[in-house]
């Protein structure tokens, strides 16, 4: 078994912004090596790779099929607009690369499909690029929402993601692109706040989905802002969402339980990377009077070895070892999340599509 | 102008749990005193009055009519269960006495106009025990919030008000039975929930509001969780809101804006009487790599030199003494506020009758 030491050789498909944050997290990543870069152009690449200080021995391509065609390449990083991931993922898999993309995972649920189902028939790895599943806090806020006396029953969850940008952003960025990022805000804020209430419903689908009647679009129709409330009806559990490039900086995840609560605000992107926090309530009752309560809410620090793409680097990367060395199967634990956030995504685009009706999944 | 040390001379009709805040409170507060108590059964008013070391000056009565009729009272304080509203605010109003009401104002709108018309003919100050208005916090946020450098624009809203209890609550509380608060917990935290969104949006009224698919009822039909999203269509600014009885203490306001955002997560009830907080970010980016934020929430803490129902008797006070003794007339500010709560509050319920059908007002 002397393949075990040999790290994962990551090749990156698109120098996207994006990109020089993965890059730096393969090289942080214990167990995977930047291998090489590709991008239309070789000299965004070379520029790309000077930018961010890339070694001299990383490959620098001027197409994605090269890229690709490079045997010793283990697995992709795929940052490219969404409109392109159908095309180079399925390429990226039938030339047995295993792949680790951005999200939004694809511009629908077929066609993600088209994604998986090459993953699948070629023995292929797939993962999609949300960091904060990876972070030692979101296992910690799980440990805690999972408790039943501590927390007890979840009940009610609320999520937010959204940022605002210079008047640039609306006039160039792809996200605001129908031809490139067509889900706007949804597909890039709204899938952390669709993933996170799937991840405190342990990916459980919601059975109706509705859009609430607030949604901005600029001049080409692209979402900028817009939100949703879903319901599982068996449970009497609801969650409502905002999604906007039209509000500064949030990142909110609140859940209600019967017995506690739960709040973080940076749950996508961590204040710092060392270290993050949560505030976690429990057993909370009014002091005699009503004038004040009983307890405070207490401030959960959970250290972090690594950055989170990091850890979601290594995470990724271990898998693929498995595969590569062992002979292990791929782990559809991360396929069967990016469908679920997916298929959840695809109904809020169909309620406001509809004019806001309701959508049972 | 002798008269104006003479405090407001306070009635409580009805010896609700929360009439123990509020004796207290106008015990706290400098310009009144608590002169007479009432109860349908003077033994219950008596105990109440031994029970909260009420001093032996208080008169107790046995019957509302009796301490309405008690010429020296100059307002009252009316906890009760809120069917029985209408009738004994109309006659307290037609009797002259000043009106500080417990909320839910009424089971509807045209219920609260007769309370209040009767208060206008009258020349009779109303207002509403919503008492998280009167905290200097709620004042300090309002500041931070109009700010349009720090926080910009204002575009979402999200609030909760939710507590549960033990299992008697639901098997004898007024407001689980649909003869005493029909309205049950949209009254009751749904009220706050409502008044901090219309608060934040300077009282204006939504143009549309939905209740969300997701409402439990007990078995007399009374709403022990509901929630709902609010909008105003030209501002393309939203809001939802989440009330329950099922779920654990919590009591969030968070207001997210073009420039800024704000938390706060005691708003009705702060953790503590001499001191609260909220949190406070704007102008929050990305640092390079997107690995972290330039700034972190700031928590904003302000002092109260009294508790916050103390200072919502001591304005209430204020009020009634301008009319009492310079013949002032009566301040329509916070009737306008309960009834535009009330007014959404109704769209609410009517949404949820309707089967969740969106509410024009």
């Amino acid at each position: 078994m002397g393949d075990d030491n040999i790290p994962i050789k990551f090749g990156i498909i698109g120098c996207a912004e994006i990109a020089r944050k993965v890059s730096r997290a393969i090289n942080l990543s214990p167990n995977s090596t930047l291998h090489a870069i590709a991008s239309r152009s070789i000299e965004k690449a070379r520029q790309f790779a000077l930018k961010n200080g890339l070694s001299e021995t990383v490959k620098i391509y001027g197409s994605y099929d090269q890229l690709l065609d490079d045997p010793r390449i283990d697995a992709v990083y795929l940052p490219l607009p969404t409109s392109l991931h159908v095309q180079w993922a399925v390429l990226a898999a039938q030339k047995r690369k295993h792949l680790l993309m951005e999200k939004p995972t694809a511009l629908d649920v077929e066609e993600l499909d088209q994604i998986l189902d090459a993953c699948e028939s070629n023995c292929v790895q797939f993962m999609d690029g949300t960091m904060w599943y990876h972070h030692p806090r979101t296992a910690k806020m799980k440990e805690l929402a999972s408790d039943s006396l501590l927390f007890g029953q979840l009940k009610w969850i609320h999520s937010s993601s959204t940022f605002t940008s210079a008047p640039e952003f609306f006039e160039n960025n792809i996200r605001v692109k129908p031809d490139m990022d067509a889900l706007g805000a949804l597909g890039d804020t709204g899938w952390y706040c669709i993933g996170a209430i799937l991840w405190a419903m342990n990916y459980q689908l919601p059975t109706t989905v509705v859009a609430l009647p607030a949604t901005a679009r600029n001049s080409a129709g692209v979402i900028l802002s817009c939100s949703a409330s879903l319901h599982w009806d068996t449970e009497q559990i609801a969650a409502t969402f905002h999604c906007s490039f039209l509000s500064h900086e949030s990142m909110d995840l609140a859940l209600y339980g019967s017995n506690g609560s739960l709040h973080v605000e940076d749950f996508i992107i961590p204040y710092e990377e060392n270290s993050a926090f949560f505030d976690f309530t429990s057993g909370a009752k009014f002091v005699d009077l009503h004038i004040g309560w009983n307890v405070k809410p207490q401030r959960v620090q959970v250290a972090s070895q690594l950055p989170q793409e990091a850890l979601m680097v290594q995470e990724f990367s271990r898998l693929v070892k498995g595969i590569r060395d062992s002979k292990s199967s791929p782990d559809s634990k991360w396929a069967k999340i990016s469908r679920s956030t997916q298929l959840v995504m695809d109904a809020v685009k169909k309620s406001i599509d509809l004019g806001f009706e309701p959508v049972c999944l």
